[in-house]
Protein backbone atom coordinates (compact mmCIF):
# COMPACT_ATOMS: atom_id res chain seq x y z
CA UNK A 1 0.00 0.00 0.00
CA UNK A 2 1.15 3.49 -0.87
CA UNK A 3 0.95 5.51 2.12
CA UNK A 4 0.47 9.46 1.50
CA UNK A 5 2.68 11.79 4.14
CA UNK A 6 0.17 14.00 6.32
CA UNK A 7 0.70 17.41 5.43
CA UNK A 8 -0.86 20.10 6.98
CA UNK A 9 0.10 24.23 8.27
CA UNK A 10 1.23 25.59 11.27
CA UNK A 11 -1.36 27.42 13.01
CA UNK A 12 -1.46 31.07 14.55
CA UNK A 13 -3.40 30.01 17.87
CA UNK A 14 -0.07 27.17 18.30
CA UNK A 15 2.45 29.52 18.47
CA UNK A 16 3.72 30.64 21.29
CA UNK A 17 5.68 34.00 22.12
CA UNK A 18 8.64 33.00 21.29
CA UNK A 19 6.83 33.10 18.02
CA UNK A 20 7.51 29.70 17.35
CA UNK A 21 5.26 26.68 17.13
CA UNK A 22 4.33 25.38 21.27
CA UNK A 23 6.47 22.17 21.32
CA UNK A 24 3.04 20.85 22.72
CA UNK A 25 1.60 20.52 19.29
CA UNK A 26 3.58 18.18 17.89
CA UNK A 27 2.57 15.51 20.10
CA UNK A 28 -1.01 16.64 18.69
CA UNK A 29 0.28 16.53 15.52
CA UNK A 30 1.52 13.14 15.53
CA UNK A 31 -1.66 12.07 16.61
CA UNK A 32 -3.01 13.97 13.77
CA UNK A 33 -1.05 12.21 11.48
CA UNK A 34 -1.38 8.45 13.18
CA UNK A 35 -5.30 9.08 12.39
CA UNK A 36 -4.57 10.17 8.86
CA UNK A 37 -2.49 6.69 8.10
CA UNK A 38 -5.20 4.80 9.55
CA UNK A 39 -7.39 5.98 7.25
CA UNK A 40 -5.33 5.75 4.00
CA UNK A 41 -4.66 1.83 5.70
CA UNK A 42 -8.81 1.60 4.97
CA UNK A 43 -9.20 1.07 8.87
CA UNK A 44 -9.99 4.38 10.69
CA UNK A 45 -9.41 5.57 13.50
CA UNK A 46 -13.36 6.25 14.48
CA UNK A 47 -13.80 2.22 13.47
CA UNK A 48 -11.57 0.79 15.67
CA UNK A 49 -13.02 3.14 18.49
CA UNK A 50 -16.75 1.99 17.72
CA UNK A 51 -15.17 -1.52 17.42
CA UNK A 52 -14.58 -0.37 21.14
CA UNK A 53 -10.76 -0.43 21.18
CA UNK A 54 -8.70 2.86 21.44
CA UNK A 55 -4.98 3.27 20.95
CA UNK A 56 -4.23 3.74 24.56
CA UNK A 57 -1.06 5.88 25.00
CA UNK A 58 1.78 4.22 27.09
CA UNK A 59 4.81 6.50 25.70
CA UNK A 60 5.85 9.31 23.97
CA UNK A 61 8.94 10.66 22.89
CA UNK A 62 9.57 14.20 20.43
CA UNK A 63 12.78 15.50 19.58
CA UNK A 64 13.20 18.99 18.31
CA UNK A 65 15.78 19.72 14.95
CA UNK A 66 14.34 23.10 13.89
CA UNK A 67 11.64 25.70 14.52
CA UNK A 68 8.22 25.47 12.81
CA UNK A 69 6.80 28.70 12.57
CA UNK A 70 3.45 30.33 11.69
CA UNK A 71 2.06 29.65 7.96
CA UNK A 72 4.77 26.85 7.38
CA UNK A 73 3.47 23.74 6.49
CA UNK A 74 5.01 20.37 7.34
CA UNK A 75 4.87 16.87 6.20
CA UNK A 76 4.30 14.39 8.72
CA UNK A 77 6.02 10.87 7.46
CA UNK A 78 4.23 7.87 9.91
CA UNK A 79 5.70 4.46 10.11
CA UNK A 80 4.90 1.26 12.23
CA UNK A 81 7.86 0.59 14.21
CA UNK A 82 7.08 -2.17 16.33
CA UNK A 83 4.43 -4.88 16.21
CA UNK A 84 3.29 -7.15 18.64
CA UNK A 85 -0.08 -8.64 19.74
CA UNK A 86 -0.47 -6.10 22.57
CA UNK A 87 1.78 -3.59 21.38
CA UNK A 88 2.84 -1.31 18.31
CA UNK A 89 5.00 1.56 18.39
CA UNK A 90 4.55 4.03 15.86
CA UNK A 91 7.11 6.47 14.25
CA UNK A 92 7.28 10.16 13.22
CA UNK A 93 9.05 12.47 10.95
CA UNK A 94 8.44 15.93 10.42
CA UNK A 95 9.46 17.72 7.64
CA UNK A 96 9.28 21.25 6.25
CA UNK A 97 6.92 20.26 3.13
CA UNK A 98 8.38 23.21 0.84
CA UNK A 99 12.80 22.33 1.68
CA UNK A 100 12.59 18.89 3.17
CA UNK A 101 14.10 20.22 6.06
CA UNK A 102 13.89 17.61 9.14
CA UNK A 103 11.87 19.59 12.04
CA UNK A 104 11.15 17.09 14.23
CA UNK A 105 10.99 13.02 15.08
CA UNK A 106 8.89 10.92 17.41
CA UNK A 107 7.69 7.74 18.50
CA UNK A 108 4.36 6.86 20.38
CA UNK A 109 4.23 3.54 22.27
CA UNK A 110 0.32 2.05 22.14
CA UNK A 111 -1.29 -0.57 23.59
CA UNK A 112 -4.87 -1.82 22.75
CA UNK A 113 -7.63 -0.59 25.12
CA UNK A 114 -11.23 -2.40 25.59
CA UNK A 115 -13.85 0.52 26.24
CA UNK A 116 -16.39 -2.28 27.87
CA UNK A 117 -13.39 -4.57 28.88
CA UNK A 118 -11.85 -1.61 30.90
CA UNK A 119 -8.66 -3.11 30.03
CA UNK A 120 -5.94 -3.76 27.68
CA UNK A 121 -6.47 -6.23 25.20
CA UNK A 122 -4.57 -8.25 22.12
CA UNK A 123 -5.32 -6.41 18.72
CA UNK A 124 -4.61 -9.52 16.71
CA UNK A 125 -7.62 -11.25 18.53
CA UNK A 126 -10.02 -7.98 18.58
CA UNK A 127 -9.77 -6.55 15.29
CA UNK A 128 -7.60 -9.17 13.24
CA UNK A 129 -8.15 -7.50 9.76
CA UNK A 130 -6.55 -4.07 11.23
CA UNK A 131 -3.71 -6.18 12.98
CA UNK A 132 -3.25 -7.60 9.34
CA UNK A 133 -3.22 -4.44 7.78
CA UNK A 134 -0.69 -2.77 10.21
CA UNK A 135 1.35 -6.28 9.78
CA UNK A 136 1.28 -6.02 5.72
CA UNK A 137 2.94 -2.16 6.61
CA UNK A 138 5.33 -2.57 8.77
CA UNK A 139 8.17 -3.97 6.84
CA UNK A 140 7.29 -1.30 4.19
CA UNK A 141 7.73 1.72 6.49
CA UNK A 142 11.20 3.13 6.14
CA UNK A 143 13.07 2.84 9.47
CA UNK A 144 13.94 6.68 11.07
CA UNK B 1 -23.11 32.26 50.39
CA UNK B 2 -19.85 33.89 50.29
CA UNK B 3 -18.34 32.99 46.51
CA UNK B 4 -14.54 34.07 45.90
CA UNK B 5 -12.90 34.62 42.27
CA UNK B 6 -11.61 32.19 40.60
CA UNK B 7 -7.76 33.00 40.70
CA UNK B 8 -4.92 31.35 38.24
CA UNK B 9 -1.76 32.41 36.44
CA UNK B 10 -1.61 32.65 32.59
CA UNK B 11 0.64 30.00 31.07
CA UNK B 12 3.74 30.12 28.88
CA UNK B 13 1.54 27.64 26.51
CA UNK B 14 -1.06 29.73 26.26
CA UNK B 15 0.61 33.07 24.63
CA UNK B 16 1.07 33.70 21.04
CA UNK B 17 3.57 35.32 18.92
CA UNK B 18 2.46 38.40 19.76
CA UNK B 19 3.49 38.28 23.01
CA UNK B 20 0.12 37.76 24.81
CA UNK B 21 -2.19 35.28 25.94
CA UNK B 22 -4.28 33.60 22.30
CA UNK B 23 -7.82 34.93 23.33
CA UNK B 24 -9.36 30.91 22.65
CA UNK B 25 -7.89 30.11 26.05
CA UNK B 26 -10.11 32.88 27.92
CA UNK B 27 -13.22 30.64 27.22
CA UNK B 28 -11.61 27.47 28.45
CA UNK B 29 -10.50 30.10 31.87
CA UNK B 30 -14.30 30.82 31.59
CA UNK B 31 -14.99 26.98 32.04
CA UNK B 32 -12.33 26.76 35.02
CA UNK B 33 -13.82 29.44 36.77
CA UNK B 34 -17.76 28.06 36.47
CA UNK B 35 -16.13 24.58 37.50
CA UNK B 36 -14.88 26.03 40.62
CA UNK B 37 -17.95 28.35 41.08
CA UNK B 38 -19.71 25.48 41.36
CA UNK B 39 -17.56 23.34 43.70
CA UNK B 40 -18.05 26.33 45.83
CA UNK B 41 -21.55 26.05 46.03
CA UNK B 42 -21.12 22.50 47.15
CA UNK B 43 -22.85 20.78 44.18
CA UNK B 44 -19.39 19.85 41.57
CA UNK B 45 -19.82 19.71 38.16
CA UNK B 46 -18.53 16.42 38.37
CA UNK B 47 -21.26 15.54 40.45
CA UNK B 48 -23.70 16.85 38.16
CA UNK B 49 -21.92 14.88 35.30
CA UNK B 50 -22.22 11.52 37.54
CA UNK B 51 -25.80 12.31 37.42
CA UNK B 52 -26.07 11.94 34.20
CA UNK B 53 -26.38 16.13 33.93
CA UNK B 54 -24.19 18.12 31.87
CA UNK B 55 -24.13 21.64 30.78
CA UNK B 56 -24.38 21.93 27.03
CA UNK B 57 -22.90 25.39 25.45
CA UNK B 58 -25.59 26.95 23.88
CA UNK B 59 -23.57 30.97 22.83
CA UNK B 60 -20.55 31.93 24.15
CA UNK B 61 -19.45 35.64 24.03
CA UNK B 62 -16.21 37.30 25.15
CA UNK B 63 -15.46 41.30 24.74
CA UNK B 64 -11.54 41.75 25.56
CA UNK B 65 -10.60 44.82 26.81
CA UNK B 66 -6.91 44.79 27.76
CA UNK B 67 -3.88 41.67 27.37
CA UNK B 68 -2.79 39.09 29.68
CA UNK B 69 1.09 37.89 29.50
CA UNK B 70 2.60 35.61 30.40
CA UNK B 71 3.27 35.13 34.28
CA UNK B 72 0.21 37.74 35.05
CA UNK B 73 -2.35 36.47 37.85
CA UNK B 74 -5.80 36.80 37.01
CA UNK B 75 -8.71 37.12 39.04
CA UNK B 76 -12.05 35.58 37.71
CA UNK B 77 -15.90 36.72 39.26
CA UNK B 78 -18.74 34.42 38.12
CA UNK B 79 -22.11 35.24 38.66
CA UNK B 80 -25.36 33.54 37.35
CA UNK B 81 -26.88 36.18 34.79
CA UNK B 82 -30.19 34.10 33.95
CA UNK B 83 -31.76 31.05 35.08
CA UNK B 84 -34.56 29.12 33.95
CA UNK B 85 -35.51 25.40 34.56
CA UNK B 86 -34.03 24.69 31.31
CA UNK B 87 -31.38 27.60 30.74
CA UNK B 88 -28.87 29.25 32.51
CA UNK B 89 -26.36 32.65 31.72
CA UNK B 90 -23.25 32.94 33.73
CA UNK B 91 -21.03 36.12 33.82
CA UNK B 92 -17.51 36.55 33.97
CA UNK B 93 -15.36 39.30 34.90
CA UNK B 94 -11.81 39.03 34.43
CA UNK B 95 -9.43 41.15 36.30
CA UNK B 96 -5.52 41.05 36.72
CA UNK B 97 -5.13 40.53 39.95
CA UNK B 98 -2.49 42.54 41.57
CA UNK B 99 -3.83 45.99 39.53
CA UNK B 100 -7.69 44.93 39.35
CA UNK B 101 -7.80 46.47 35.43
CA UNK B 102 -10.34 44.78 33.71
CA UNK B 103 -9.08 42.45 31.20
CA UNK B 104 -11.90 40.75 30.03
CA UNK B 105 -16.20 40.19 30.52
CA UNK B 106 -17.99 37.58 28.96
CA UNK B 107 -21.16 35.52 29.21
CA UNK B 108 -21.98 31.69 28.43
CA UNK B 109 -25.28 30.16 27.88
CA UNK B 110 -26.33 26.66 29.06
CA UNK B 111 -28.86 23.96 28.56
CA UNK B 112 -28.93 20.74 30.70
CA UNK B 113 -28.35 17.91 28.59
CA UNK B 114 -29.42 14.28 30.04
CA UNK B 115 -26.39 11.84 28.94
CA UNK B 116 -28.84 8.74 28.86
CA UNK B 117 -32.04 10.77 27.54
CA UNK B 118 -29.70 12.36 24.83
CA UNK B 119 -31.60 15.49 24.97
CA UNK B 120 -32.10 18.71 26.95
CA UNK B 121 -33.96 18.12 30.00
CA UNK B 122 -35.17 20.85 33.39
CA UNK B 123 -32.49 21.52 35.93
CA UNK B 124 -35.33 21.78 38.29
CA UNK B 125 -36.54 18.11 37.92
CA UNK B 126 -33.00 16.68 37.58
CA UNK B 127 -31.18 18.26 39.49
CA UNK B 128 -33.46 20.70 42.30
CA UNK B 129 -31.09 20.36 44.61
CA UNK B 130 -28.53 22.15 42.26
CA UNK B 131 -31.14 24.42 41.00
CA UNK B 132 -31.78 25.82 44.62
CA UNK B 133 -28.39 26.72 45.09
CA UNK B 134 -28.02 28.54 41.71
CA UNK B 135 -31.09 30.86 42.12
CA UNK B 136 -30.22 31.06 46.10
CA UNK B 137 -27.05 32.56 44.54
CA UNK B 138 -28.33 34.48 41.30
CA UNK B 139 -29.51 37.27 43.17
CA UNK B 140 -26.82 38.08 45.31
CA UNK B 141 -24.49 37.48 42.44
CA UNK B 142 -22.85 40.89 40.98
CA UNK B 143 -24.55 42.01 37.54
CA UNK B 144 -22.03 42.94 34.96
CA UNK C 1 -13.34 37.49 -6.11
CA UNK C 2 -14.15 33.45 -5.96
CA UNK C 3 -13.71 32.52 -2.14
CA UNK C 4 -14.11 28.88 -1.27
CA UNK C 5 -15.04 27.72 2.40
CA UNK C 6 -12.49 26.61 4.66
CA UNK C 7 -12.72 22.55 5.10
CA UNK C 8 -11.52 21.00 7.71
CA UNK C 9 -11.51 17.67 9.95
CA UNK C 10 -12.48 17.58 13.63
CA UNK C 11 -9.54 16.27 15.73
CA UNK C 12 -9.53 13.39 18.13
CA UNK C 13 -7.59 15.75 21.06
CA UNK C 14 -10.07 18.54 20.41
CA UNK C 15 -12.88 16.47 21.87
CA UNK C 16 -14.02 16.10 25.24
CA UNK C 17 -15.49 13.40 28.09
CA UNK C 18 -19.07 14.55 26.32
CA UNK C 19 -17.69 12.47 23.01
CA UNK C 20 -17.95 15.91 21.25
CA UNK C 21 -15.56 18.52 19.92
CA UNK C 22 -14.97 21.23 22.94
CA UNK C 23 -16.61 24.49 22.56
CA UNK C 24 -13.30 26.35 22.65
CA UNK C 25 -11.84 24.78 19.37
CA UNK C 26 -14.41 26.92 17.11
CA UNK C 27 -12.63 29.62 18.33
CA UNK C 28 -9.18 28.22 16.98
CA UNK C 29 -11.27 27.08 13.78
CA UNK C 30 -12.57 30.65 13.31
CA UNK C 31 -9.11 31.61 13.06
CA UNK C 32 -7.58 28.69 10.79
CA UNK C 33 -10.74 30.18 8.46
CA UNK C 34 -9.95 33.65 8.68
CA UNK C 35 -6.27 33.02 8.06
CA UNK C 36 -7.11 30.59 5.24
CA UNK C 37 -9.95 33.67 3.92
CA UNK C 38 -6.63 36.00 3.98
CA UNK C 39 -5.06 33.70 1.88
CA UNK C 40 -6.98 33.01 -0.82
CA UNK C 41 -7.71 37.06 -0.96
CA UNK C 42 -3.83 36.81 -2.14
CA UNK C 43 -2.82 39.12 1.44
CA UNK C 44 -1.86 36.84 3.56
CA UNK C 45 -2.32 36.85 7.20
CA UNK C 46 1.83 36.11 7.62
CA UNK C 47 2.41 39.20 5.14
CA UNK C 48 0.24 41.22 7.64
CA UNK C 49 2.29 40.55 10.16
CA UNK C 50 5.09 41.05 8.51
CA UNK C 51 4.20 44.56 8.06
CA UNK C 52 3.48 45.19 11.94
CA UNK C 53 0.00 44.68 11.59
CA UNK C 54 -1.98 42.15 13.79
CA UNK C 55 -5.53 41.40 13.59
CA UNK C 56 -6.22 42.23 17.67
CA UNK C 57 -9.37 40.58 19.15
CA UNK C 58 -12.14 42.74 20.57
CA UNK C 59 -15.12 40.32 20.59
CA UNK C 60 -15.99 37.14 19.86
CA UNK C 61 -19.16 35.44 19.71
CA UNK C 62 -20.22 31.96 19.19
CA UNK C 63 -23.46 30.18 19.14
CA UNK C 64 -23.77 26.23 18.79
CA UNK C 65 -26.45 24.81 16.47
CA UNK C 66 -25.51 21.05 16.95
CA UNK C 67 -22.65 18.99 17.66
CA UNK C 68 -19.14 18.32 15.73
CA UNK C 69 -17.73 14.72 16.59
CA UNK C 70 -14.20 13.29 16.00
CA UNK C 71 -13.50 12.65 12.46
CA UNK C 72 -16.84 14.97 10.89
CA UNK C 73 -15.04 17.35 7.98
CA UNK C 74 -16.30 20.82 8.91
CA UNK C 75 -16.68 23.40 5.89
CA UNK C 76 -16.59 27.34 6.84
CA UNK C 77 -17.97 29.68 5.26
CA UNK C 78 -16.27 33.13 5.94
CA UNK C 79 -17.67 36.36 5.45
CA UNK C 80 -16.52 40.25 5.74
CA UNK C 81 -19.83 41.44 7.63
CA UNK C 82 -18.49 44.66 8.92
CA UNK C 83 -15.43 47.14 7.85
CA UNK C 84 -14.02 50.59 9.08
CA UNK C 85 -10.74 51.92 8.91
CA UNK C 86 -10.24 51.14 12.86
CA UNK C 87 -12.52 47.87 12.68
CA UNK C 88 -13.82 44.78 10.96
CA UNK C 89 -16.24 42.10 12.04
CA UNK C 90 -16.03 38.77 10.32
CA UNK C 91 -19.12 36.21 10.09
CA UNK C 92 -18.29 32.83 10.40
CA UNK C 93 -21.10 29.61 9.81
CA UNK C 94 -19.80 26.34 10.60
CA UNK C 95 -21.41 23.69 8.82
CA UNK C 96 -21.26 19.73 8.12
CA UNK C 97 -19.42 18.94 4.91
CA UNK C 98 -21.43 15.86 3.97
CA UNK C 99 -24.72 17.08 5.30
CA UNK C 100 -24.73 20.63 5.04
CA UNK C 101 -26.17 20.51 8.71
CA UNK C 102 -25.42 24.25 10.66
CA UNK C 103 -23.76 23.34 13.19
CA UNK C 104 -22.26 26.87 14.73
CA UNK C 105 -22.57 30.50 13.67
CA UNK C 106 -20.32 33.32 14.95
CA UNK C 107 -18.35 36.57 14.59
CA UNK C 108 -15.32 38.21 15.40
CA UNK C 109 -14.31 41.79 15.74
CA UNK C 110 -11.12 43.12 15.03
CA UNK C 111 -8.77 46.19 15.77
CA UNK C 112 -5.75 46.68 13.62
CA UNK C 113 -2.94 46.80 16.01
CA UNK C 114 0.89 48.20 14.90
CA UNK C 115 3.44 45.62 17.06
CA UNK C 116 6.23 48.76 17.01
CA UNK C 117 3.03 51.51 17.59
CA UNK C 118 2.22 49.17 20.00
CA UNK C 119 -1.22 51.34 19.15
CA UNK C 120 -4.45 50.33 17.18
CA UNK C 121 -3.49 52.08 13.74
CA UNK C 122 -5.72 52.63 11.05
CA UNK C 123 -5.76 50.02 8.25
CA UNK C 124 -6.27 52.42 5.13
CA UNK C 125 -3.58 54.23 5.90
CA UNK C 126 -1.63 51.16 6.90
CA UNK C 127 -2.18 48.48 4.52
CA UNK C 128 -4.28 50.15 1.72
CA UNK C 129 -3.92 47.21 -0.58
CA UNK C 130 -5.45 44.64 2.23
CA UNK C 131 -8.22 47.41 3.04
CA UNK C 132 -9.16 47.52 -0.80
CA UNK C 133 -9.47 43.50 -0.86
CA UNK C 134 -11.77 43.88 1.66
CA UNK C 135 -13.70 46.38 0.89
CA UNK C 136 -14.04 44.38 -2.35
CA UNK C 137 -15.24 41.54 -1.14
CA UNK C 138 -17.89 42.45 1.99
CA UNK C 139 -20.58 43.32 -0.78
CA UNK C 140 -20.08 39.84 -2.06
CA UNK C 141 -19.81 38.33 1.19
CA UNK C 142 -23.25 36.23 1.88
CA UNK C 143 -24.31 37.70 5.29
CA UNK C 144 -25.18 35.31 7.95
CA UNK D 1 15.98 25.15 49.24
CA UNK D 2 12.69 23.22 50.29
CA UNK D 3 11.18 23.10 47.00
CA UNK D 4 7.19 22.14 46.86
CA UNK D 5 5.86 19.88 43.89
CA UNK D 6 3.35 21.77 42.21
CA UNK D 7 -0.28 21.00 42.66
CA UNK D 8 -2.94 21.56 40.09
CA UNK D 9 -6.93 20.28 39.16
CA UNK D 10 -7.23 18.29 35.66
CA UNK D 11 -9.70 20.55 33.76
CA UNK D 12 -12.68 19.69 32.02
CA UNK D 13 -11.15 21.19 28.78
CA UNK D 14 -8.33 18.66 29.05
CA UNK D 15 -10.58 15.13 28.74
CA UNK D 16 -11.05 13.27 25.59
CA UNK D 17 -13.52 11.65 24.52
CA UNK D 18 -12.21 8.15 26.44
CA UNK D 19 -13.14 10.02 29.28
CA UNK D 20 -9.45 10.89 30.63
CA UNK D 21 -7.16 13.77 30.56
CA UNK D 22 -5.51 13.89 26.89
CA UNK D 23 -2.12 12.66 26.39
CA UNK D 24 -0.41 16.00 25.24
CA UNK D 25 -1.77 17.87 28.22
CA UNK D 26 0.42 16.27 30.85
CA UNK D 27 3.34 18.07 28.22
CA UNK D 28 1.95 21.53 29.32
CA UNK D 29 1.68 20.38 32.85
CA UNK D 30 5.40 19.71 33.07
CA UNK D 31 6.12 23.30 31.82
CA UNK D 32 3.83 24.80 34.17
CA UNK D 33 5.58 22.72 37.11
CA UNK D 34 8.69 23.66 35.09
CA UNK D 35 7.63 27.07 35.56
CA UNK D 36 6.59 26.84 39.18
CA UNK D 37 10.09 25.10 39.92
CA UNK D 38 11.91 28.43 38.79
CA UNK D 39 9.68 30.52 40.56
CA UNK D 40 10.41 28.65 43.81
CA UNK D 41 13.94 29.02 43.27
CA UNK D 42 13.99 32.63 43.31
CA UNK D 43 14.58 33.56 39.62
CA UNK D 44 11.51 33.15 37.52
CA UNK D 45 11.13 31.76 34.03
CA UNK D 46 9.88 35.41 33.26
CA UNK D 47 12.97 36.92 34.54
CA UNK D 48 14.88 34.66 32.31
CA UNK D 49 12.84 35.66 28.97
CA UNK D 50 13.06 39.36 30.63
CA UNK D 51 16.73 38.64 30.21
CA UNK D 52 16.44 37.23 26.35
CA UNK D 53 16.72 33.64 27.26
CA UNK D 54 14.60 31.14 26.38
CA UNK D 55 14.62 27.70 27.75
CA UNK D 56 14.11 26.22 24.20
CA UNK D 57 12.78 22.35 24.36
CA UNK D 58 15.57 19.94 22.42
CA UNK D 59 13.31 16.64 23.31
CA UNK D 60 10.17 15.51 25.84
CA UNK D 61 9.51 12.43 26.92
CA UNK D 62 6.13 10.98 28.60
CA UNK D 63 5.56 7.97 29.89
CA UNK D 64 1.91 7.16 31.17
CA UNK D 65 1.41 4.97 33.80
CA UNK D 66 -2.36 5.46 35.03
CA UNK D 67 -5.23 7.72 33.71
CA UNK D 68 -5.70 11.17 35.26
CA UNK D 69 -9.83 12.16 35.01
CA UNK D 70 -11.63 15.38 35.33
CA UNK D 71 -11.59 16.86 38.61
CA UNK D 72 -8.51 15.00 39.80
CA UNK D 73 -5.97 16.64 41.50
CA UNK D 74 -2.32 15.97 40.42
CA UNK D 75 1.10 16.78 42.50
CA UNK D 76 4.07 16.87 40.04
CA UNK D 77 7.80 16.35 41.41
CA UNK D 78 10.34 18.70 39.52
CA UNK D 79 13.92 17.82 39.65
CA UNK D 80 16.61 18.56 37.70
CA UNK D 81 18.13 15.55 36.21
CA UNK D 82 21.37 16.58 34.08
CA UNK D 83 23.20 20.09 34.37
CA UNK D 84 26.17 21.13 32.24
CA UNK D 85 26.97 24.85 30.73
CA UNK D 86 24.68 24.51 27.52
CA UNK D 87 21.78 21.63 28.63
CA UNK D 88 19.77 20.94 31.18
CA UNK D 89 17.49 17.85 31.77
CA UNK D 90 14.67 17.67 33.85
CA UNK D 91 12.71 14.98 35.32
CA UNK D 92 8.78 15.14 36.11
CA UNK D 93 6.84 12.77 38.50
CA UNK D 94 3.21 13.21 38.26
CA UNK D 95 1.17 11.94 41.09
CA UNK D 96 -2.55 11.56 42.39
CA UNK D 97 -2.78 14.29 44.94
CA UNK D 98 -4.84 12.13 47.10
CA UNK D 99 -3.66 8.96 46.97
CA UNK D 100 0.05 9.50 45.45
CA UNK D 101 -0.46 6.68 42.77
CA UNK D 102 2.24 7.49 40.34
CA UNK D 103 0.14 8.92 36.46
CA UNK D 104 2.97 9.76 34.72
CA UNK D 105 7.28 10.28 34.85
CA UNK D 106 8.69 12.19 31.82
CA UNK D 107 12.00 14.16 31.08
CA UNK D 108 12.67 17.83 29.21
CA UNK D 109 16.16 18.47 27.99
CA UNK D 110 16.32 22.40 27.09
CA UNK D 111 19.26 24.56 25.60
CA UNK D 112 19.71 27.80 26.78
CA UNK D 113 18.82 30.16 23.72
CA UNK D 114 19.60 33.78 23.15
CA UNK D 115 16.84 35.64 21.38
CA UNK D 116 18.35 38.37 20.15
CA UNK D 117 21.86 36.84 19.12
CA UNK D 118 19.39 34.02 17.96
CA UNK D 119 22.02 30.66 19.26
CA UNK D 120 21.95 28.93 21.98
CA UNK D 121 24.63 30.23 24.73
CA UNK D 122 25.85 29.11 27.85
CA UNK D 123 23.81 29.51 30.78
CA UNK D 124 26.76 29.75 33.21
CA UNK D 125 27.86 32.53 31.03
CA UNK D 126 24.54 34.69 30.43
CA UNK D 127 22.51 33.96 33.67
CA UNK D 128 25.50 32.68 36.29
CA UNK D 129 22.86 33.54 39.30
CA UNK D 130 20.70 30.92 37.37
CA UNK D 131 22.74 28.11 36.93
CA UNK D 132 24.42 28.62 40.42
CA UNK D 133 20.78 28.10 41.67
CA UNK D 134 20.17 24.60 39.86
CA UNK D 135 23.43 23.31 40.55
CA UNK D 136 22.73 23.94 44.37
CA UNK D 137 19.74 22.00 43.39
CA UNK D 138 20.68 19.24 41.54
CA UNK D 139 22.15 17.30 44.50
CA UNK D 140 19.14 17.70 46.47
CA UNK D 141 16.84 16.48 43.67
CA UNK D 142 15.00 13.32 44.23
CA UNK D 143 16.35 11.45 40.90
CA UNK D 144 13.27 9.38 39.59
Amino acid sequence: MNIKPYVRKANYYETDQMGIIHHSNYIRWFEEARVDYMEQLGFGYDKAVESGIDFALLNVECTYKSMVRFGDTVRIIVSIAELSKARMTVSYQVLDDKTGELRSTGTTSHCYYHQNKKRPVSLKSELPELYALFEQNIAKSPRL
